[in-house]
This record gives structure tokens, C-alpha cells and sequence, in this order.
């Protein structure tokens, strides 16, 4: 399981290094694309998650390119034998590829913050030195939000385990695109999450790392974008099962 | 009939949650998406619904995947034998799809709707709560707006019958693409219905579900985006027939 | 040879439609996607270009889907036997692509304005009209303005020759995407006419149009996005002989 | 080694041509693209640059398209026993590889200045001026522009080198969408040079061409683009060869 473990953490590592580091582009002062209206930043927001996802899932090769605890969590509940060629589906292993997403997830983030550490040192909004790490509402409310999160996430993963019904030859670009579009589609109000790790962790290296002029890690709403994904990630596994 | 008919209801109601999130993004209020300039705003709805075909054209695999009833009267008219695998192409089953697709696409709005449940809530334009729902034109004239959907699902329903004749292994990605192209370049009049179900089932979600300051659901125009792309679709199977 | 001529026509005009479409959408008044600052109206129009040209590509596939006289010329320079499966690649056959070629173009443009006939209806900038059918320099010095679509021209035949090199099933796509490339990168000084018959069948379609307060052809001009193209197309024959 | 040689230089010329481009759309004066807010902007820097390697890779189809020294070094650090087929992986190659590479980046900066001419010839800002040619630091320190470069050039070359692991037929758009992400994420602080000659061929270019109002070359910063790819293809090698 060690190259397993290893796979999920450099894949999730890089999905979280490249979507925290748009954010942080679209966001902080003074960067190449900082500024503008709200709709062309979301596009390049999409574009850079979902490329992210891109060179994540090539990363990933060895562990079935998880790379969201959501995944891991529907393949189970939609009954598959493997994670990957060799690897058992099984309460265990989701355990080791949980740990791997967020060891994977809060190093994605420091080596975000390595690469805008001037933008982060630069005087800024704290909501916006937040907002690089991790998601929040628009419209604060806890129900909603989570069943926004839901929505998004039942669609990632859906579409995700239905893919091979479809003969194609896009390899990782199917899932990078398919992210792509939740995120121009759903990620309106709560800012798709839709993979907990990929919230959580740098949740984490938010409160760790020392960066001048934080806020808040905001915990109160830190649940939202874990469970919201987890359910829809576990109603899409059972639903796929029905129906595929 | 019982799994396509579930096909064609998930891969429409996948669609229109795409489809409506996106524009819902990109005008009700305080989205992450919402604001700046008409450009950008409209190749993020773009790729919203481009990537919403895309996602939905891999949920209705078992059913040919149309999600809109030009594509399926224009295969009708085109003279294919089968929807898709063992399904007769039949004036019958012609409806079955359409009751389907409708039936998605309403399941589909609504679903958008509870993701942007607060925002909808929020103070805001009425015409722009229509507007995530149905297509409506810029320069209202029943005539001209009919020739401009006549046209706009031509390029759809014509290109999609010629897929098969070039090599590539782009699966779903095609139609996507062409969906993003038509919007672009053929969307600035009435936004492309293109689709039957994706305007009129939505238009009856609009009607139905309880959004506070809501306004008129444009009965009025609705039958341009039901006649327009279905004529488009019957002249393309049959262009598509003389030519292919 | 009939059915190949047909092949050429549907394919430019289908080409035509999605660029002229994609023009009036981000220019002429009271669209959807009119508006906001140009860099996003630019990728907007890049993308409806580049998506055209796959919608055409795969129309045109009984003709090898050149739907470009400089692709065509480009071949003939490059010593290739055949324009398409058992069409011979001489000067005559030649001569009978540029005539489809224009045709297409011509009928796609009829198309677009069909397509937007209220927005060219509406009061308007004469040069914004004239700028939905043909292209034209933001600095006027036909010297320059060649030389920017020679290079423009070169890249477009140059990498097309190529493409069957090197491993891949993008099919159109790649041919689109090349498109969307020079668009962005070498389209800024002169509007990337890049083909011929994309710039003076519609020229010829804004002369005969009835279409309220137009102005100019600019006839002056319209010799250079006709010659630079073949200068260009020629050129990257000989180079891709020379170095294939 | 000669037919390698002029790939290399192809296809790094024809990488920077459309590089180039693109900023010069973007920044200098009275083009098509200029002008709107940094976001749209940025966004149509990274499909330039995409699209230009999607371009360059094609062309450079006889040397294994490394286009980028980064990616020479890094295959050299990985222990790969071959550039290309036929062209061992040694320090001699690497050197010739290095000198095309440069060459090529030369050749295809002067070819985008001579398809810009007019508008660098036009009154602009000397910064815009240079920047079209080569990379600069928002937040000027070349520790951390360092670092920024590095971790953009890991992600590059490691990214590449892991491509084969995964089934797909995306051809040369795999690498061409990874610059697109890595762009977009990890360009906001210097500009993403991510390849030593796309810097330093364009800088030469720019101190020798005749530009009016041309300003400083900034060789002051100009060996942080050089050293930092570097740096990160060779981290990129090692950790790929330790972990692939």
C-alpha cells in the first residue's frame, strides 16, 4: 500500500497546487491576473481546477487517481472491488487513501503559498487569504450550503463512475472537464468544494502557516464542505449502482 | 423501454442542472460568478452548458443519449433505424423519448434551483429568475427568432448525424464542443434553446416552484423554442439524409 | 467531382456561420454577448472561430475538409497526390475547391446575418456590420497588414501538414484548436483572416445584403486577406516538403 | 542530429511565435485583444501559450518535441536512455538540444515582433514592450521568484514525464492543457517562464531588434527565469525516476 498511499498524496498534492494557486492568482494584489470582472475571473477560477484535476489524475496513476475523499467513499457505497488494479475496496483502505488526500491536500496548499508567499505577505483582504485555502458561502446558511455541496458532488461522482460506459479516449481530461463544468455550473453560492480533503487540509495549513494579516479559519462552517461532499459522494455511488 | 426512458430522464436532468446552474451563476445575486462584462459572462455560460451536454451525453448511455427532442425527431427524419441499440426509431418510442426528456428537464431545473435555492430568495430581477430557466430574446419578434433557432439546431442536429464519418476518439467531447460553438456563435439573439426540454421543462418549473418575486413566465414566446428547434431538427435529418 | 464540391460548400458555409455568428454576437448591438472588455470579447471570438472550424471540418469530410483555398494551395505546394481519397491534387481540381470554398463562404455569411437579422437591422456602427462579414486592420499599412497574415497563414498549413506525425485521435479538434491559437496570438493586428474565401465571399455577401445604414466594403483592402493567405499557404507547403 | 536540430528550432520557434503573440495582443496597443480587465487577459495569455505548444509540439515531431530545456535536463535527470527515437539522452545532446532551443525562441520572438511591428512601432509603455518578449516578477525578489519558477517547472516537467502512465489519446494536447493550468495557477507572480529559452531567446531578441521606445532588457532578473526551470526539470527527473 506504500506506492498506493504515495500516488493519492502526489496526486491530491498537485490538484490542491493548482487550485489553490489560481485562487490566489484570481484573488491576492498584484498578481498577473488579479482584477477584472467577477465572470472571467470564475472562468480562469474552473479552468485552473479543473487542470488541476488534470495533472492530478496523471499523478495519481497507482491508486486509480482518486484524489477526493468523495470518490473513495461513492466507489465503495457503489459497491466496486477496487480502488485501483490490486487494491481492495474496503472500509480499510478508505481509511489509508482518507489520510493520504489530506496529507496530500495540506501540502498542495503549502507549495501554493510558497509560490504567492509575496501576494500573501502584501497587505489583503484576510477573507481573501482564506478564501485561496478554502471554500466558502456566499450566502451564509448552513442547510443550503450543504445542499449545495451535495448537488455538486453527486454530480462529480455520478458522471465519474459512469464513464466507462462511453467508449472515449480523453483519459484524464474527462474528469478535468466534467469539474470544469461544476464549477462554472454549481459552484455559485458555496465555491465547490465537492472533495473534502481538498477543503480541509488547507483549511488546516491556513491555521498553520504563518501568514501575516490572517483571519479566521472559520470552523464554524468548516463541516459544510466535508459532510456535503462525503453524502453526495455516497448517494451517487448507491444511485450509480441502481442505474448502471 | 424502462432504462432508456430512465437514460434519457438522467441525462436531461443532468443537462439542465449543468445548463441552469450555470446562468444562475452568471445573473442572480451574489454569486460567485456574477458581474462583469456580457463577454465573459457568456463563455462562461458557454462552457456550462457545452460541459452540461457533456455530462449528460455520459448518463444516457444507455439510451443513444439525445437529452433533446431535435436530436431524436431529426434521427427520425434522417431515416436511422434505431434511437439506439435495440430501440427502433418509431414515431412511438419518439414520444416515450420526448416524455422523457421533458420529464428530465424539469427534474433537472428544479435541482438547480434548490442549489441556488438563497439566491433565488434574494432581491432580484424577475426577468433574470425567468432567465435561468427558459430562453428568452433580445429583440422580441416570433418570426425572426424562429429562423434564428431553425438555424442554431440545424448545426447541432446536422453535424451530430455526421460525427460517425471522421475518425476520433473524442466521445462525448464532440457534441460538448459544438454545443460551446453554437452558444458563441449562435446564442446572442434568443440564447439558444436548441433543445424543446430544455426550455419548455424548466418554463414549467419556473411556473411551479416558490420563488419569492418571481414575474411572468413568458408563455407568450415559449412556443418559438419548441417550434424553432424541432423544425431545425426535422431539416437537418433530412439535409443530413440527402447529402450524407 | 459533385459530391465533393457539395462537400466543400457545406463545410465553409458551416465554418462561416460560426465566425460570422460569433462576430455578431460580440459586436453588434443588443446581443447577449455583447459587451465587457475586449481580451474576454477576443477569446469569445476565438472560440466560436476555432469551434466552426470543427463543426466544418467534420461537414466537409468527403473533400478532405479543407474549407480554405490556403489549405488547398498549401497541399498542391507540398507536393501532396490527393485533396482528399481519390480526388487528385492538381490546378483544376484546385480552381474547383476555391469555387465551393467562396460559395460557402458566401452562404454561411447569408446565414449569420440571417441568424442576427434585428441586430443588423438595429441602429449600429457601420464598421462593426462590415466587421461581422471580413476582417480588417486595427493599423492600416497593407504592407504589414500581409506579412502579419503570410505568418498568420503559415503557422495554420504548416502544423495541419504535420498533424499526421504524431499519435492522436483528436480528430477536428486539433485543426479547431490550432485555430483558437492563432486566433489569440497572431489575430491582433488584422482579425486573422487566414483563408481567402472566409474574408471575400462574405465581403461579396455585406455588398449584396440589404442591410440598413451599412458603409464601406473597403474594397481597398481586400486584396491583402486574400494574397497573404496563399502567399502563406504556399510557403508552409514548401516549408513542410523541405523539412516533412 | 541535423533533422532533430531543426525540429528543436521549428518547433521552439514556432512555441514562441505564438507566445509572444498573444502578450502582444494582450498588452500592446490598438490590437484586437487589448484592453478589459486582467482576468479575461490572463485567460487569453494561457490559451496563447497553450495552443503555441500544442503548435510547437506537432512540429517538433522528429526530436521528441522537448521545445524547453527544462524538459531536456529533466529527461536527463530522470535517466532516460533517449531524447527521442534514435537520439540518446546524453550531456553532448543536451547541449545541441539547448542551442535549438534557443535558436528556435529567437527566431520565433522576431517573427511575432514582425507580425506585431506596427504596434510596437505605436507610442506604449517600454514595460509592456518587454514584456512580450520575456517574463518579469510582479513583486520583484528573486529568492521567491525563484522559488515560484521551480515549483511552476516541477510541475511542467514532472507532469510530462508520468504522461505515458496513463491511457489517452490526447497527442500533444495533454502537455498543451498542463501549460494552460500551470498558467493559470502559478503564473500570477512572474509570468510562468517555466522553460529557460522562451525567456532568454526573446530577451536577446528584444535588446537587438530595432523597437522604437524600447526600455531596459532587465538582465538583472534575467537568470531567475533560466535557473529556476532548470532547478525545477531536474527536481521534476530525480523525483519522477524515484517515484514512477
Amino acid at each position: 500500500m506504500g506506492a498506493v498511499f504515495v500516488s493519492e498524496v502526489l496526486g491530491t498534492m498537485m490538484l490542491l497546487l493548482f487550485g489553490c494557486g489560481v485562487v490566489a492568482n484570481a484573488i491576492l494584489p498584484q498578481t498577473k491576473g488579479t482584477g477584472g470582472g467577477p465572470s472571467a475571473a470564475w472562468l480562469l477560477i474552473n479552468w485552473g481546477w479543473g487542470l488541476g484535476v488534470f495533472a492530478g489524475v496523471f499523478v495519481a496513476y497507482k491508486s486509480g487517481a482518486h484524489i477526493n475523499p468523495a470518490v473513495t467513499v461513492g466507489l465503495l457505497a457503489n459497491g466496486a472491488e477496487e480502488f485501483a488494479p490490486g487494491v481492495a475496496a474496503n472500509v480499510g483502505n478508505m481509511f489509508i487513501y482518507f489520510a493520504a488526500q489530506m496529507l496530500g491536500a495540506f501540502l498542495g496548499a503549502v507549495l501554493a503559498w510558497a509560490a504567492y508567499k509575496q501576494h500573501f505577505d502584501a497587505d489583503g483582504d484576510p477573507a481573501a487569504k482564506l478564501g485561496v485555502f478554502s471554500t466558502g458561502p456566499e450566502i451564509r446558511s448552513y442547510g443550503w450550503n450543504l445542499v449545495t455541496e451535495i448537488i455538486g458532488t453527486f454530480a462529480l461522482v455520478f458522471v465519474v463512475i459512469l464513464f466507462g460506459n462511453t467508449p472515449h479516449q480523453l483519459g484524464p481530461l474527462a474528469v478535468a472537464l466534467l469539474v470544469v463544468g461544476i464549477g462554472a455550473s454549481l459552484g455559485g453560492p458555496t465555491g465547490y468544494a465537492i472533495n473534502p480533503a481538498r477543503d480541509l487540509g488547507p483549511r488546516i495549513a491556513h491555521a498553520v502557516l504563518p501568514i501575516p494579516g490572517k483571519g479566521t479559519n472559520d470552523w464554524g462552517y468548516s463541516w459544510v464542505p466535508v459532510a456535503g461532499p462525503l453524502i453526495g459522494g455516497v448517494l451517487a455511488g448507491i444511485v450509480a449502482a441502481l442505474y448502471g
